[in-house]
């Protein structure tokens, strides 16, 4: 590694922003953006941090002005890029679920499948996925891209719309329904194939993929420690299988040990009432911030 | 347990509405209130949560439209609600200490008790409340419903009213003296009186109890860790109380210790000083998301 | 330590207030600032806290207005107050660097050193300090109060200004070239030296000054755990000399051994790929609230 | 007129509060309400201002805490006060309709007439009216007082709702249908009925009214001015009714006049095209402050 | 005209949202756009009003989905849409300069003129325009849609950019150059071809039209009246020529006339001082709302 | 006047800036103050803005670096500055009263009068004219500079303080009592001695006044117009002396005259019922922008 070598890195800006710079603050990077300078600073010569639209981000991989950046399945889809895959994350800590592009129409719509759509006029962000569906389909239909606000036009500007979602309650505020789901997306960290097959660039990605995907594992996870005494021990790992893998270590206190495990944080719960009833005692749970096995 | 069961659970809507929220992501459930829909979403199949005004609670909860809710003590009691009592909480960090309902007057007032009320007017939110209290004293006087900056009244709509306060400053600030206090109130767990009585429904309650209580704890303690050696240990031990029934682990390294305990966060300021005064090195304090005994 | 001592000490209002608030905190005090009192609620009976401008706190601890106080270096450099220094600390957490206060003129000025300024008009609000820099040189200057927006005087009212600037990023944006740096400044703990000589004062201070230090190191520090096979534990030791110190215990599963460390969190990120190519397993970050050693 | 006398005049705190003080300040009256005092500033020694929810202000002038007030017709009756009524008022400039209260309950629900509540339960801000009206139509039903939130509650917690609207479209949004109308609202200036036999009392609330008529009437009126021909003016004059009662001036240049009238401002967008077609030069419309005939 | 004759009138959207409803309110449409529903209120039977961005409103015009709409002369030319245009508008007060499209460059870039973007590549919103500009320069380039951010990337994304400004001090801020003007932009009232050929259609644009040239016509000028002595007036009439065509009327005092007239608002700074130094009493100046010729 | 002259104008920033330019604007210069840049755009070829605390104005002014500027009295004085005062103005709507500088103490304090400062200490943002008050009085006591919050200090850190107060309302608040008045301040136009002395600039000076004057004048004032019969006119003229001057305009009605007056804004509540009684018809009021005699 030479002093002057730096990896180029898209990050997306607008919606996923702030997500995605307290994911990488977790991995340990500290990124911060600046009103009056478009560079970020991040804590780290090693790397050149760009903000660009998750929209954009695959294409400027693709031509090899970034190395690799994070972006949304979709639009490397959308975009047809040509990119190395890294690995997938899971920003959204809610519901941890993929967004979804869909067919809506209006409720009172005939429409009721894609077959329907033949001669219709669809308004959507995303023309190139929309008209790959419908060419798989057989269906020739007219496809304009909308600016925004496209939930408002399938009332009455067009026929129906292909829009993003992610739990369908806005798509029901605007009393649109569903028809089909066109595609799945989740965040990509995705390499230039120039890039992914240098030595020194290709290390420090696959560290940003180890350290991203330890923080984003300990987002779900907490440690969880308790004493028990020696004789239960067997019954309580038998028992509760999500004790996986515990350590063990010895107490001076004779006949009992303490148990330290790794958890999901949603078995929790569900797992204290039980180590309770099994005799384990001093329960406590504390926060993480990197898992890697 | 069926799959389909599942327990309707009423939390307070407005001033209380964040702590609440943040409490019960501690303790275990994330839920997140949207704007679009009233119905917030949990990441529990078996909980279905409704935000609704602390005031309403208790009737809800007394009717069965929701199994069990959180309220305070003051609304349970204004309403008159025949329910259950599960817990008690207290949620606000910085005092812990209960609201208060006191009989408030200008400063300058000639009231002086409860006594000199006779045929005076009060205003007030919680009217039942401030009846009882004239009543168990024999007091005539009239009662009226104030929708708000019932402070204000004091001075010259009504000769005395009856308010919430926490530490007294804002009847201060509008020149009034407190008289008397009506009711001291905190938050709680609350069941349905029939719910209580459901298996499935009581387990899931004290579930919820339990980890709310490992939660609430956990706020004010912090884990502590340092090494000494076995040499000092037992005056370490005799001379610190606080450090009450600490986990003693061996270290490979001959003649010492490491020792772990769980502590009240607000003797560490005192402690650590006296640690390093009986020979304990390399002290760190850390976080805890729950502790249970 | 009779019930009724009580310790006067000032924390800088404005720009400095929001970090030194979360440092106490972290520390173990907590302090709420109201809007309707100027005197801050603090949870320990023996402090009294008083919000003062960071530019006057050094000249009331001088006076024994106050005991003790944070405030920066250059300030009590400015104000020429003779106090006692208790100690240092970093507050600002992304960039670690004292704050400098600087000579500057407009990028296309003949100005090239301090010795250019002679028979020169200089704005800043550190006339005093500005003064002795002169002084120092052995140059004759016209020095101004600058009431604020000193970086714009700079084109056109005034020669030169001396201002503060952290990365200089703010006089760049003015045009503004740095000629020289007159101070660099952090963040004091000072005494009032008639406090410093009272031993339940002193013992106050530097309990307040062990706690805070505690906090600031833990803040760029974290817990590092991993299991390792006690066969490459003396190659992991070895060779990783980041690994200070460890805690090592021994797991009832034989031949392996828990290793327990305090790093830098700004080296995890090399670290954890080198420990998982030396046989390390289920290696876990946490975060800490104080390290004390 | 003593020195001393003074009108208690009762405004109403909350959603009318802004639109009323900007009212008060086109009739001449300047009043400012700061947050540090609950006694607004007005700019004549004559009045005593008070701001109070709108709710409670015909309670207060009927027990004369206030001599007169301004408040919705829908408070007056649901207290059922016994006040004079001085004038109607209406406020919103966007609709000049008044707001109404209705009977709503789902879409969904079989409730399609007042007859088909009989033994349902109600949630509603104005119990009183709602009972009045059940009388009215000889149909039991359960009333219960809501703390707002109401159109919520509709869909699980009661029955049916009367809540207030202006256009419906909260309602259809909440997916809730109208069943019935039970009142139409205005704003009223109201007094108590001794200070309207108070000759200087009436006297000063009289000139109140005239001067808010006044500043209202302007805001829906606008001054036009022309010049044309003396030949064309009796054209001008017969075929457009609008310019009702103008004010006629000589001009110095023989044969012309200048043409100046009040209008609606409504009508000047259909006006216009009219006087240019009838000969009309240099129309200019210009503002108006208050317009009393 | 039926009762039932609607104009379909498309306003834009975003930035220019406010100024737009601004003017029409002046020109006599209120128009209020509320958050719940997509159809915004017009106080006009008449109109039915859409709301949609102003890149996308020639198109609906084109379609006839709209009779009418306003938006710029830029976007109508990129969509290249075949509609009538009624008249032109000048909306920002500041300036009332057209806004540019202009092609960018770095600072520091080698092109000086569009011959030099041969083989290059420009991102820019108007695709079509800038494919037109280039294809009449004869130069064959790259052109790619941006969705935003534009400026940022001229640095080192693109080779140059087609971008939008008003004073260019946006550019300047980004260190770009301008090389070219490609477009002079102003806000224009269009009609479906269709609709201009409907005897009712055409007659309301053309009122919608007149209207709003009056009401934009009124904010540059402003009502002056003054007081002056007959003997002064020929001379006060033939050195002032910017009291053009004013209106004169005889006053009650003998040898005194008034003498009002509409003049630009921005001569008022030099003719007020030289009307009082030619005799002219008791000056004021109004606003006006509108001034039809 | 040659093209190239210009009037350097420094207006204040901060506190008083919006209220400033608000008042140019309507005075008829259009003032832009952009974030990007520190020098405002003003639609006047002639002027040079400079946007500078109030406390510094009077310093750039006297020294020459401005021709001229706005700043209060009080600042002047502070600083001693050699200007020439061109005018007065009053720019707070609300009260129109000068600004006071006082001498407050804690309500408490058994300081009665100057006399009793003598060796107290006092902190103040005018450090210049609290001495020369001292001097005046003979008194001698020690003065500190305050960088602000200093109302809050007069409880403990110091003995007095000398501070700013437009109604006392916030010193009352802070529970402080005014001992004395040093001076009363209102805002001032001054201008550089050797700018008044040329031609040129003075008369750009004074016609920037003469405006200034007559939008101040507009604002407190309206326009009111009214017909009524010949025959009474003597009597309404006779007995409303508020009616000062009008302009009387003969009506082609006969018998009937039109009657338009300039009148103080504030009496116009009690003029037009007495306009009525008198026989007034059609009675309006509209608004101006500039009064000039």
């Amino acid at each position: 590694m030479t002093k002057n070598q730096v990896l180029r890195f898209g990050l997306p800006k607008g919606s996923l922003q702030d997500a995605t710079l307290e994911k990488m603050a977790k991995a340990g990077w500290n990124i911060s953006v600046s009103s009056r300078s478009y560079i970020p600073y991040v804590d780290d010569d090693e790397l050149a941090i760009r903000m660009i639209r998750a929209q954009e981000i695959s294409r400027y991989v693709e031509h090899g002005y970034l190395d690799c950046g994070i972006t949304g399945y979709d639009w490397i889809e959308e975009n047809g890029s040509k990119v190395h895959e890294v690995g997938e994350f899971q920003f959204s800590k809610v519901t941890r679920q993929p967004t979804r592009w869909v067919l809506a129409v209006p409720e009172e719509s005939p429409i009721k499948s894609v077959k329907d759509l033949k001669g219709k006029r669809i308004a959507t962000e995303v023309v190139n996925l929309t008209k790959k569906y419908l060419r798989k389909h057989g269906v020739k239909a007219e496809v304009e891209f909308s600016w925004g606000a496209t939930e408002v036009k399938a009332h009455e500007l067009v026929d129906a719309i292909v829009e993003i979602t992610e739990t369908g309650s806005s798509l029901r505020a605007n009393k649109l329904r569903i028809v089909d789901t066109l595609l799945l997306s989740t965040p990509r960290l995705i390499a230039n194939q120039d890039a992914w097959k240098n030595e020194w660039k290709r290390r420090k990605i696959e560290t940003l993929a180890l350290l991203l995907k330890g923080a984003l594992e300990a987002e779900s996870k907490v440690g969880l420690k308790m004493n028990i005494a020696q004789k239960n021990l067997d019954n309580l790992l038998k028992n509760l299988p999500a004790l996986r893998n515990p350590t063990i270590s010895n107490l001076s206190q004779n006949g009992w040990v303490a148990v330290e495990t790794i958890i999901d944080e949603h078995v929790v719960r569900e797992l204290i009432p039980a180590l309770k009833a099994a005799g384990a005692e001093g329960i406590i749970e504390y926060p993480l911030n990197k898992v890697v096995y």
